[in-house]
């Protein structure tokens, strides 16, 4: 299977690239460039970067910017950072690269627990999660020629502890958990879903 | 009770209007100039209806404007309605309006059955039901001195009936039970929810 991998640099696509690799075909897509270089916020990047791979069985994006900080400083200006970023990033990622995948691809995007348990400091990532998980569903019942989409909802991930005390009371998600949610979601059968790791 | 309606001069809006005037202080707010002129899309056009108001009870938007139609013509642009529209739009209502609003004041914004139950044509009114969802929750545990913010989703409304072939088997909110939603916001004590009308 051959199977992009966007974020392929951070916590998460670094070890999910890993998981993979031994049995796929992995393209590891980045903002700094590795296998191909991609910047989510922008439609034209995104389509050279499919240009580049060209046909491909499954997109999984770990990539996820958004605006983390005080309630006080959110503004339209700060919200931008989620809505161009995890939002549009990955749903453009879906509407430019439904042209490029295989018949029976899969698309597999990131959102989070914040979409309905929200965090002080994260109410970006809430909007933008929310926006996500709407889009999933309603693509998935649009994309054609047995095209799946679902999204993998983590908590705060283990290898990522500068997060822990945003998240009191949070068990992580283990590497492995986060890896198994990406699994059922590319190896399976299930379209439209948010797969939740805990 | 001092409350703006935003999207006055809509099907809901107006309902609304009608049904609260009667106890409490309308300001009808619509795009065209009702007692007072918003843009929902720009952040100054917002702040300048809120200058023009000055302090209030409760605000509650009706307005949502997303892109509807196929989906093979949707793209980045189009999208931009909803993310401008239904989801910053109403963000930005309260981003902004919370410094105008007074203590144990109250947001009440519009959201839609499409978050969960979507619909062909609708996958942009999805992402920006889910993301003003989603920030609602999130704005719950961040508003102080009492404020409180909730979430209205109705399905298919009963006046609107252009909309009924696009909602196969969709029982119609009608119009007492849209307005209860609203009062059960504005007049309830919960905050963070999303208040289904169905």
């Amino acid at each position: 299977m051959k199977m992009i991998i966007v974020g392929a640099s951070g916590t998460m696509g670094s070890f999910l690239s890993k998981a993979f690799e031994k049995e796929h075909e992995i393209v590891r897509g980045d903002r700094h460039g590795m296998d191909v270089q991609v910047d989510i916020t922008s439609p034209e990047s995104i389509e050279n970067m499919y240009k580049t791979t060209g046909a491909f069985d499954a997109l999984i994006c770990t990539a996820g910017p958004t605006f983390v900080g005080p309630w006080k400083n959110l503004t339209d200006k700060e919200f931008r950072q989620g809505v161009e970023g995890k939002m549009m990033g990955q749903i453009n990622l879906v509407l430019i690269g439904q042209r490029y995948i295989k018949p029976k691809g899969s698309f597999t995007l990131i959102t989070g627990a914040l979409t309905d348990e929200p965090q002080r400091n994260f109410a970006n990532a809430s909007a933008a999660n929310g926006a996500v998980e709407g889009f999933v569903r309603a693509a998935a019942i649009e994309l054609e020629n047995g095209i799946r989409i679902n999204a993998v909802s983590p908590t705060v991930i283990e290898n990522s502890p500068q997060y822990f005390p945003f998240f009191p009371g949070e068990i992580p998600t283990t590497m492995r958990q986060l890896e198994y949610g990406f699994r059922k979601s590319v190896f399976g059968a299930g379209t439209g879903q948010v797969i939740k790791t805990h």
